[in-house]
């Protein structure tokens, strides 16, 4: 049994287990790392933001679960369970959180015929296979995309799609970092992702820490750089794909879909197949929610706009298939043809 | 002789010449008007962009060198000479400075036959002049563009283009404001404009000033609403425009002309002819300038990237003439089909 030792995520299980989380909101100028151990901490920690990133607030939920359940106060399975429900009160609407609740809880209620030291180290082995599963496919998605870049790409990509969204090497930006360590010399320029600046403060740190050469740019200056012949390939993440292949992602990602087919830019959007809706027959049935309008007023608790200056915050805009090179799944490559094959869509290959 | 009571310049003549100033760097908070009746006062304001936009600062200054022609301190005609000398130092690249300060120099210069009440009141006069020149090319502009808006079109604009950056009712939002009072319902979509925000400080607060309805939305959530219907019309200006229509304006322009075309919206640039190079051919011949790192970095001040993040921060982008519906200028419409009937193309009809 090895620690698994992640970028923003160290869950110890050699010597006793523990949970410590980099604290997203002291980046990029202050790594801290906070103690995660207990349910408390965690669900202050996912409250305010010092974690985020829909697959690494499920996983660092079992993770907690799986230290309190083995810790000194000696929690039996209703404890854990009510925890678990405690854990997912603090992000409702995140189905990954949900998700990674519902496993711990599920060895909560099926381990009856287990000793405590049994039921224990398999909520501990639920949490391991979380972060497994996870890093897994970020390393196939990474893999798939990473056959794309080119030697001396210069490549754009747009919000936080990286270690600190996802245990293991990302998305997006796990493509990125994999061509990087191929060898390949790449260029990454980086959108900075208004309002929440994700990329400005997040991916720009990951691709300082690791080496990887890039520029950070504000959303509008792309454009340019794309005309000028600096971006050879674009690459973003995915938070919800339709059956037909339209996907939902961080605003702004439609402006830059827009801009690559117009300069003849291929553009990936990169995400594991968990991310497809069996649901949603194409992007129009994906819901948009509308965020705080103080966000773009101003930026990280500063306002320089009106006080009451009308706002219009989407917190995703959607891309449709058709300006959609392919999308990398960690199942696989897929563009319109290979779609266009698949019986009932999207649907097929769905996890 | 009437006081000129603009949006942020008061240049008072019916009792005593004054110049007052709105401090553009305390907008949209607190509305405060600073005296600029000495050159010292003014240059002051220029450097530290107290008062921005090229032909607001060059006809300020003219205004400035009237009320100090005309002060107690009694000045001779060298003395103002040299005071426009003074003043011109303060932003040595702005073209439309030196064309104000150069006007007041050749009265000083070509008033030897006239006395001091004489050669005084020509002074402001000039400076009245340049102040009426600028009021009459936007009232010409917003009259050529306002021809073109309908009633309930949501029009997108970029910047500040209105009457904190020119004297008179502004360029683009010149010709929004025009509409407006014409009694057509119009909705503005100010994109904020990164890095310096001049959307998100300054034309909120010129729109909200007025009670034209608006919505302030960061540069990348303009496609969306382009795709949903919501823009019907776009309104920019230009800082430089070339002999075959190519023209440069602030970073993110180009952008919005590349989503203007993906999605048919008409897209204008709104500028005096005066703003015609005849010395650029096309938009690779005008130079654009790189600007501070930490602008991207962060803003108004505050940091939220890496210290040593490497920045692309071009002032300017150039938008091509493909993609320009058409010029909108103080002496016409000029879409492509009249661009072509030009001998010369623009330079024909350069001010």
């Amino acid at each position: 049994m090895n620690d698994f030792d992640a970028f923003s995520l160290r869950f110890q299980r050699a010597s006793g287990l523990g949970l410590e989380l980099l604290d997203q909101r002291q980046l990029p100028d202050n790594e801290v790392w906070l103690d995660a151990n207990t349910p408390n901490q965690m669900w202050h920690h996912i409250e305010c933001l010092a974690v985020r990133g829909a697959p690494m607030i499920g996983v660092a939920a079992a993770c907690c679960l799986a230290v309190f359940a083995n810790s000194k106060s000696a929690p039996n399975r209703d404890d854990v369970a009510k925890a678990a429900d405690y854990l997912e009160s603090s992000r409702p609407t995140a189905v990954n959180l949900r998700y990674c609740c519902d496993a711990v809880r599920e060895v909560c209620r099926n381990s009856a015929n287990l000793d405590d030291l049994e039921w224990r180290t398999q909520v501990a082995a639920v949490a391991q296979k979380l972060l497994d599963r996870e890093t897994a496919m970020c390393d196939a998605m990474a893999r798939h995309g990473a056959a794309l870049v080119n030697d001396g790409d210069g490549i754009l990509t747009h919000c936080n799609t990286g270690s600190l969204a996802v245990p293991g090497c990302g998305t997006a930006l796990g493509v990125i970092r994999l061509a990087h360590r191929q060898g390949k010399r790449v260029h990454v320029f980086v959108d900075e992702t208004r309002p929440l600046l994700q990329g400005g403060r997040l991916t720009t740190y990951e691709l300082r820490r690791e080496g990887i050469p890039y520029t950070l740019i504000a959303d509008n200056m792309a454009a340019t750089l794309m005309r000028d012949g600096k971006i050879q390939r674009i690459f973003v993440g995915a938070d919800r794909i339709a059956v037909n292949g339209d996907f939902a992602n961080k605003i702004g990602t439609y402006t830059v879909a827009v801009l690559a087919k117009h300069h003849g830019i291929p553009f990936h959007a990169v995400a594991p197949a968990s991310t497809i809706d069996p649901r949603c027959a194409n992007g129009a049935a994906i819901p948009i929610e509308q965020r705080n309008a103080d966000e773009v007023r101003g930026a990280r608790g500063q306002r320089w706009a009106p006080a009451d200056a009308p706002v219009y915050n989407p917190a995703f805009d959607v891309t449709p298939m058709a300006l959609v090179t392919s999308h990398i799944l960690d199942t696989g490559v897929f563009d319109a043809a290979a779609l266009a094959k698949l019986e009932g869509g999207f649907a097929a290959v769905h996890q």
